[in-house]
Order: structure tokens, then sequence, then C-alpha cells
């Protein structure tokens, strides 16, 4: 595999995570399959932070080549394609689940949003296996 | 406090978060306060990944703007500056743990450093409780 960045590998775990999903664009899409069930390349161009057409494509690519998502045909319009998360990239909950508890804590903007958080503080194990199993 | 980035601001807390330190760089020099006990400029320059001037010197601005570190005068150099995490970096270290939880089981390369996950595994809470201290 080609490196993606001029990092060089250092063997560091978080150094490797963040090689994976270390860019804010690409757990933003992993947000958007995981927590709000979005499936297609023109759900996710309509998320609340308008993603880039060019980088959206170029980091599903990514995503794709790190076996975090799988790309199927919509057997629903065989001209599109769904993408769904593997177990690899469905084991980024709780990575994701500890960032909304730490945002929570910190977020003060008035328009932040708390109903992933309430969700984690009422059954944080049950909530996770669900977005693990999927 | 002026956006960082050109994405909107959605209110989703896990936005928030990568706002914040969704940088692969920001994270690694997170990652040498936290874990390695890097303190200085010059430390963080020799992180085996190889960081430039010029992005450690704005990422550390932006990790003061943010409040994760803070930055004082070295009291046995007084030309120099040592960086520490604040509780609001120090909190950060959940999410540190489970990146390196999680590339402890897909991070196959032959170099990959196992020392930190064997620390989590062997006292998660511990190890947590430690790095949230400081």
């Amino acid at each position: 595999m080609k490196p993606k960045t001029n990092r060089r590998s250092s063997g560091c775990p978080i150094s490797y995570g963040l090689d994976v999903f270390g860019d804010k664009w690409t757990l933003l899409i992993i947000r958007e399959i995981m927590l709000n069930g979005k499936r297609t390349y023109s759900e996710f161009l309509q998320a609340d932070e308008g993603i880039a057409t060019n980088i959206l494509i170029s980091r599903l690519k990514q995503l794709e080549n790190d076996a975090i998502v799988e790309k199927y045909r919509d057997p629903n319009n065989r001209r599109s394609f769904v993408y769904h998360l593997t177990q690899k990239g469905r084991d980024l909950a709780p990575i994701i689940l500890e960032i909304v508890i730490w945002s929570g804590v910190y977020d003060y903007r008035p328009n932040a949003m708390r109903e992933v958080l309430e969700k984690i503080l009422r059954d944080r194990s049950g909530f996770e296996a669900k977005l693990r199993k999927g």
C-alpha cells in the first residue's frame, strides 16, 4: 500500500489510526453512515458541513482502500452505489462516542446538538453495541 | 472565535471535536505531550513522524487558541517555552486510548508498537486516570 501522507511510518498506533481516519472529512463521512444512516454519495453531499464533491470522492476512495467502507450497487438504482461500514469501520464506534462525550463537556456553542450524547449517557454499552453491529 | 476551516458549523459534537483536534499533526502533538512526556518545541520536532516546522508552529498556536495546551517560560531556559496540556487537553485521553485499542486490532505492520496498548489492556482505568491527571 502506498503512503497517503508524507509522514514517516513510526509504528505508533495513534499515528496508524490517524493515517486511516485522521482527517476531518473522513470521520464526518463515517459519522454520516454510522449515526445518521446515510448510504449514498448524494446523501453524503447533503451533510450539514457542506463537503465539496472532490473531497467526498477522494475520501470515499480512501475509505474503500482502507477497508473501512464497502461499496455495493444500489438494488433500487443500478446506476448508483450504496456504502456500508465494514467491521473495521464499525469498530470505530468507541472513538466516535468518546469524541461526542468530550464535545459534550467543552462545546458551549448555542446550537450544540445533544441527542447522541444523551443516548450515550443513558446506555453507552447498548448504544455502542448497536453501532458495532451495524 | 473565527472559523478555522471552511466547514459550516453544524452543531454536531463530532464536527466540533474535529474542528479542535481533527488534524493528524494536532493529535500527534497531543500524543507527544500526553504519552511521551515531551514539553518543548524542539522535542516535538524530533517526533518519529517528522513534523515540519511551519506545521508545528501553526498547530501549537491553534492548540493554544483552543485551550488544549498552555505555554509557559521554561524555568531552566528563559528564552524558550514549555507546553502543558490543560484539563480540556488531558480529557482527550479516552479518545487517544480508543484509537490505540482500535489500531491494536487492525494495524498489522511488522513495526507496530504495542507498549501503550498493553498498558491499557492491563489497567485501562488506572492508566486513563493518570493521563487525565497529567
